[in-house]
């Protein structure tokens, strides 16, 4: 599939996310229309122009005038979602995600899904603290990653339609990689660091903390206002990756600690020499 | 001491911090001189106009003519210079620091300072990631918190003076802390994050990890570029307040993920309720 103005876009679930994947393909000329949740929702993104036409009802004919179908619901509800309604994809249609796990999900859609329809997962790595249409903003997908997640079944052409529609979000790094080779990647720089920033806001109460805190401790906990909903179910849709990781953090957060109690400077220097080294990796690639 | 335009202002140590002072003061009207270890420094520094004057030397005259003096040195430095050249201080003198550590500090310089100078301690929480004037920038104190740490040795007027430096520094919020008090809440808002972001970037060297991060894990790692010869120091000199705040963090850390490995989602989302409630404590005030 090519994407072409003419390409009709149905976006389900107009979120943050749902909608700033909205705003970002209505900005480049393509047709969106959205089935969301509540009227409110329709009305904003109408009133601001995010949207063609948008619902709360499963409308058969926006859903059959489709050829890609964004899902950027919660996990559970997009695989409810697909039981009940798939039977008004048109044939040929290509279906992608925004989920941020993938192995579970990426199996059991594929399996049932019905094969004259392609479904190709695909992880913006783009999220807010705040969810809503009303905090969507198609600007945090400059400069940030966009994670393709193919498996053996799908056509080379889906693939790189999925990347397309990465590249006209306006992301800036895109690139594929298999579903389970991304949850653990997420269970390390994304689900790891929520652990980190609700521990480290419920783990000390006592009063005035804020009136004393400088850059770094509101930098680390920016991500401690979480969406408690849709973050604990996708914990537990990634258990095992994101355990293996916690003991791993926790086992060396250990070994510094103990340097620290033994005096070992030496030690504690090395290994802040190598974070240095290594942090320089990550830095943000220029817009 | 009323601090005014002929207050005569000395910066022992002009790297982030003490360049950020004295390009704050210079551009308030102050004549701000200063001493630092590289002829470069001193260049750079004059070339800027961030000083009136600057030397690599101990110039008894520039340190006698100083009304305030300020020093941004390695706590070691700091403590070994005032042993040798506290002779040269005018009477009267205001001694204040920028150390991030307190409780061994104060009581020590206090102890050990001429009577007819007074020590003062205060903090500016305003970090940066790099050290050196050349990365010294004075609008990192803008919003930020500056604290003062008096004991019953400090006369009102100097804590006054102190405060008032803060605010023509233009730090937003400024606050009074016994330094016990002060290094208690430094081991968790500042030294614990500095530990957290450490081992986040030095637990796991999967190698093109840095293809696929996100914001938040660049959030949590940015102080994980740290200045290893001074972070080390500053933890071992606030050693048993660090090592109470990184077992409180792991016990909070252990019984998230037993909730997490229990399949305990009601206990999860208990706790990520708590923390977003929390964290909107700790929203920077507007500028």
């Amino acid at each position: 599939m090519k994407l072409t103005k003419e390409t009709n876009i149905l976006i389900v679930g107009l979120g943050v996310i749902g909608g700033g994947y909205a705003q970002a393909l209505t900005k480049q000329g393509f047709t969106v229309n959205c089935i969301t949740r509540s009227a409110s929702t329709v009305d904003y993104a109408t009133r601001l122009g995010m949207i063609a036409k948008g619902t709360t009802e499963i409308d058969a004919e926006m859903i059959g005038a489709a050829d890609i179908v964004v899902f950027a619901l919660y996990p559970h509800v997009f695989i409810d979602w697909l039981k009940e309604y798939q039977h008004l994809f048109k044939s040929g249609a290509l279906i992608t995600d925004v989920t941020g796990v993938k192995g579970c999900i990426v199996n059991t859609v594929q399996e049932l899904l019905r094969p004259d329809v392609e479904f190709i997962a695909a992880h913006p790595m783009a999220g807010r603290e705040r969810s809503g249409v009303e905090y969507a903003d198609d600007k945090v997908f400059q400069g940030a990653n966009f994670i393709v997640t193919p498996t053996e079944k799908n056509t080379p052409e889906a693939i790189e339609a999925c990347k397309e529609l990465g590249r006209i979000l306006g992301f800036a790094r895109i690139t594929e990689l298999s579903p389970e080779r991304h949850d653990e990647m997420i269970a390390f720089l994304s689900q790891l660091t929520h652990c980190i920033a609700v521990t480290l806001m419920t783990c000390n109460d006592s009063p005035s903390l804020e009136e004393y805190t400088g850059d770094s401790f509101r930098d680390l906990t920016r991500i401690a206002k979480i969406n408690d909903e849709m973050w604990s179910e996708l914990f537990l849709l990634n258990r095992d990756a994101l355990l293996c990781e916690m003991d791993r953090f926790s086992a060396e957060f250990t070994r510094l600690r103990d340097m620290l109690a033994n005096g070992d400077r030496d030690g504690m220097r090395d290994m802040m020499r190598r974070s240095t080294a290594r942090r320089a990796l990550f830095d943000k690639p220029a817009k």
